[in-house]
């Protein structure tokens, strides 16, 4: 690949870098995994859009009586906490325990959870399920961890946290991989921490190691970022470039962009 | 009309070619029927866009209280059954006794009705109500063909399908038109097929026989995705390529892109 | 700036102009208000996105649990009729006195309230709540008036009509203020309405004067859709030139675009 030299950093034992990710991505493009996300009603396209483009496949359905089905038969799950109507909640209810007895890990994506207590006791109780990991900015990361930070979470529930930022820190409370990669325009345009957390959902259906995992994703995301804001002129066509980096990501042809 | 000589085959007694999609074009841009869309969540925006770009009125709503006023007044109905939740369900069976007593086919479009026992139920429901044509890929005719095909399908619901893939196939069991038409990122998109399904209801309101308003619909949006494949870079770009294809189809000046 | 000199028409004691319009733009990026949307499932990924990129904060959640706590932490509320769920119908029921409690104004847009009887019942009862603006169409304003005009509206429940059409006319009964911006592409994407009527509320939360508030949004969505005009090929194109034009109105470096 010609990545350029990664600049994740490195920490606790874990080495990580823009090659392993892309040696994961390889891994599932090749699978093409599906997805089952469980994620709200204004990220649902884009994040449908972003597994596509990136070699995985989505399903979206939160109805009661299909929710079971279609986690059972998929590769990975995403729980997103945006816009919790009761047919939601009800089907993460639905979900989570079907993910269980199927093995498969989940994502969790408590967004906004620092707005209304509602929220934060779904999370709660999202939480104490064992995600495998939780992907949150700062803001929600915070009024998760009661005052403490991304580590302490990660100890406390014995999950991964990727904690999203200009810097993203991955941490399963002992190891920690930092990835520097990413533009300010991907705040500029809505569901993109919430597609994030689906790619990580991706990844984590290739890779058995959630801090390996969501370290990959944020990379591969991070770095498709800066390529898109390289050619955008604004969050409007920052959104196309994004998901022609992703899908270009590592091809054969790609790489001269 | 410049579009390229058809490529479309001939089956049957249909004869039909790009030029009898243009013309039908021309009529539905003339009358812009009012297309009605019972459709899931990650579909609405897109679809809504297709049919605006294509010179159709799209309307969404699936709340109990209106549905049945917004049907009645349609020019066109299509029931997609992806993320089919009580609400959306609701306003399914609320819809379709409203467009028989209007007199309106619907089009349905039975997504991924391979995955859930849940949706087979639903989608059986539907076809028994006798739509006009039902959109769906060769999984999901298969698992409703009940190891038949496409024309053993049409025949046994008295119904027209249009079977899309690499090479579309629209039969009402004894006519067939193939239409050989489209690009591979196509498929990297969320909800094309299901924006395909929409512009199949629109050409419906301007053209009574199915299969050849079935067989216009996927002419125009195949002919509009090579166009838009043939300058994206990937999945991103091709989407506002595919809609502004869409809407200069056929128009003067857009005619030499 | 170097906004040409604007057209927009001065009635009643009203003088307003662009120059106007990019003071309370350069107000709104410094306070970036977050504006709390009950809108429509089709609208509200592009309503966020607009919201984003002008330099506001869109939230969107329409759980009961949620949505009081959402409203009163909110700088603005916008209401709109599209796809009224029970959910969103619940909402709406709940958010309007969490406004009136904390003193915030709020934006109605009664989308298609001329196409059902249910939608036009809600639409009065919001109508009675008092809204800061109403932005609607002219089939709207006709459904909600009962055969009188904009001014007439906005008298009989002493809010501010803000008309769009190809001029957008903004009165509180008593004062007018004529907007003449726009392209004719505006109304081939889904949504734009309803993202012109968030935009409303972002400005209401910088200005108390309804009248200027609304003529400021629609003074910038419309110079920011001429620009988009001039460049895009159809709507698809049209769609991220809108974002990138919203996002680089009045930014170093954008003005000679």
């Amino acid at each position: 690949m010609t990545t350029r030299v990664s600049e994740i950093g490195h920490g606790g034992n874990v080495s990580f870098d823009a090659g392993e990710a892309s040696r994961l991505l390889v891994r599932l493009r090749q699978r093409a995994p599906r997805i089952h996300c469980l994620t709200n009603s204004v990220a649902q396209t884009f994040t449908a859009n972003v597994l596509l483009a990136l070699g995985a496949v989505p399903s979206m359905t939160i109805a009661r009586e299909e929710v079971v089905d279609f986690v059972k038969s998929a590769d990975g799950l995403l729980v997103n906490l945006g816009t919790v109507d009761p047919e939601r909640r009800a089907a993460i209810e639905l979900a989570l325990p079907a993910a269980d007895e199927a093995g498969l890990g989940f994502v969790l994506d408590p967004v906004l959870v620092n707005r209304s207590s509602a929220r934060r006791e779904l999370a709660e109780a999202c939480l104490s399920r064992g995600p495998a990991v939780v992907r949150a900015n700062a803001e929600e990361v915070a009024a998760l961890a009661g005052g403490g930070d991304a580590k302490g979470l990660a100890r406390r529930f014995a999950t991964t946290v990727a904690l999203t930022g200009a810097v993203d820190q991955v941490t399963d409370g002992r190891r920690e991989v930092m990835v520097r990669h990413g533009h300010p325009l991907m705040s500029r345009v809505t569901a993109m921490g919430c597609a994030a957390s689906a790619v990580v959902a991706a990844f984590l259906a290739v890779e058995a190691d959630p801090v390996r995992a969501a370290a990959a994703a944020l990379t591969v995301v991070g770095i498709a970022g800066e390529r898109a804001g390289a050619v955008a002129q604004g969050p409007g066509s920052f959104v196309p470039a994004y998901l022609d980096a992703l899908y270009r990501f590592d091809r054969e042809g790609a790489t001269s962009e």
